[in-house]
């Protein structure tokens, strides 16, 4: 998507062949910083410090380490010693391993002197599905959103609701919620998104409404209380939001809050729908709320709030007494029968066994 | 109730029967400073500027206000100018205004000499019966914390949820929604509450969380987004939260985002109190969706956020890029059907038309 008229991605290969660009998304939104991933340490620490976030992008990230990494040195015991460091920068992160895995797997069976080269291809392949997978989401999603213009007067807009983010910052490209928006933007449509803040780490505030502003997309942001009384009074047309971990009979595990805007969206006959690549179904998995576990984070998450002061500088604040017990939280669980649909790269379905069947025989017989 | 072991009210008439002291709340949570009002325009300030806050507390500070005035100067003309001065500092309060009608009236008959005293004297009787008021709300609302701990094991701890701050620091003492809760504490119940942080403006997190502390009631900070996550997993067995304007079907206008923990409460079969004091019931009205207009504020609200930094200072931090647009609605209105009972100080109701004429059918005939 564009920073200010400039077409970006969130991680790109420089023309060295040995270097990689990314965004520092902590110094986001009130700096705009790129950084230069020159060796494994510089890509674990991205990871690590999250510099990049976001599933895809970790995944991307963590294939571009292992091509720096067997760049200088292609040997066995580098590889196995790049696992390893990448690895253990975010330990639970499903992309992160599926793209060390894979890099391991299609080095092993090559002659060193070939694993560089193709170790930096595969990581450049990594991101060409993701921005496929996220463009193909887009184009199903821009679906309903025509749907809804359609029913409008023109030129009327049309409201559409997120949460947290699942921009194309936590992508490669386009985002997975966002990318029905860009779509519908970028063909004219007259779309307005109220952007949830998305506490207790303000995601929302920080990255969507950037992301959003910079590319040029209207939108408006709002606390997290708000969503209710907004589709009460009909200003919402539609909710869309991202997935970390889907379940096989669509149960929805998404950042915190989650569950409360599809409350709010049923009981206003607000269609609520998820976006997500198929790779963030658990078919493992049926009943999210019961097998789904849910991450409690450092309560200073929540009482202390990063920012930038009236001077500029970047700064924190407590917002609660010292000694104030906290807890925090991370994800919630959205049963399936709140979700309208579910916005794959292959279609849109409903968020059940029998509906993702319809898309992905092979996964469900399989399962 | 207490702070650190000694008791206080959120404002108190000092012994030399002409000067009125307060909890300067804009300190709050970091700072613990009281404040003197000596004159009418420290009265006025202290309302404008926030100092007190919650529409009882304004009322009796409207009151004092009053009288400091009429120590001063009881002239007619100063009572007109006083009611002017203090009707002005927040003209859409309903007990300001009605505190100041109310010295009005009872002062004009009265010969010049006697007015201060009279003041004096009814200002400290609205303040008791606030007090007295949400004593009667608290004990009627332990009777449903009770009939919860009767279903738990002997020392299971009883978990409440509430919103915003209905607490003592918004009325005289007891608060409403929190009266339950303290004096279910006072008879050793073992209660837990879950204090919503309230964004845009965190009262949960500067004035709930610091007043429950103080006084030595268990609780727990948590951001608007995890009330669903915790119903879902049995961990509240009570909601209970205060009210702006309930109308008289039993719609409630609170802060914003009380509609979403209500649906919440409903999806999980949570019970979903509102404590009121029923001079906050508007029998005029019905439908609170449609009829009760809802304040939109400055969106500097959201995104500019108080506390206090690393370095010990107050200050405020900016959460999203300084262009993003904001939109901040203050209060939403929760639907009766989601709505368990209504705590009055004359009992608990439905919310409803008949519940409520089963407690006051003075005003439902009248209406």
């Amino acid at each position: 998507m564009k920073i200010d008229g400039t077409l970006y991605h969130s991680i790109w290969p420089e023309d060295d062949g040995r270097t990689v660009g990314i965004i520092d998304q902590t110094r986001l939104p009130h700096s705009f910083v790129t950084r230069h991933l020159r060796t494994l340490d510089d890509a674990a620490t991205a990871i690590s410090d999250m510099q990049v976030r976001g599933a895809p992008l970790i995944g991307a990230t963590a294939a571009y380490g292992m091509a720096i990494a067997l760049r200088k040195d292609p040997s066995a015991q580098m590889m196995s010693h790049a696992y390893d460091v990448m690895h253990a920068t975010r330990p639970t992160g499903m992309n992160l391993k599926w793209a060390l895995d894979e890099t391991v797997q299609t080095m092993r069976s090559l002659p060193e002197d070939q694993r560089a080269d193709a170790a930096w291809a595969l990581a450049d392949e990594i991101c060409r599905r993701d921005i496929e997978t996220n463009q193909a989401i887009g184009s199903h999603g821009l679906d309903l959103i025509k749907a809804i213009a359609a029913k409008k007067g023109p030129g009327e807009t049309i409201n559409l609701l997120t949460h947290c983010n699942a921009g194309w910052l936590a992508t490669v490209d386009w985002g997975t919620a966002t990318s029905p928006i860009y779509q519908a933007h970028e063909i004219g449509l007259p779309v307005h998104v109220w952007v949830d803040e998305t506490r207790p780490r303000n995601q929302g505030a920080s990255l969507t409404a950037w992301e959003l502003g910079r590319h040029g997309v209207p939108h408006s942001l709002i606390v997290d209380n708000t969503g209710g009384h907004l589709m009460q009074h009909g200003m919402v047309d539609l909710c869309i939001v991202g997935t970390d971990r889907t379940t096989a009979s669509g149960d929805v595990c998404n950042k915190i809050g989650t569950y409360l805007k599809a409350l709010a969206a049923h009981d206003n006959d607000v269609p609520f729908y998820v976006a997500l690549p198929s790779s963030t179904v658990d078919w493992t998995v049926d009943d999210g709320i019961r097998d789904v576990p849910i991450e409690q984070r450092d309560g200073t998450e929540v009482s202390w709030i990063p920012g930038k002061d009236a001077e500029g500088r970047e700064t924190s604040v407590l917002i609660c007494p010292e000694s104030t017990p906290v807890v925090n939280y991370a994800f919630d669980v959205t049963p399936a029968r709140l979700v309208t649909g579910l916005i794959t790269e292959r279609g849109v379905c409903d968020a059940s066994k029998a509906g993702l069947a319809t898309l992905f025989p092979e996964k469900v017989t399989a399962a």
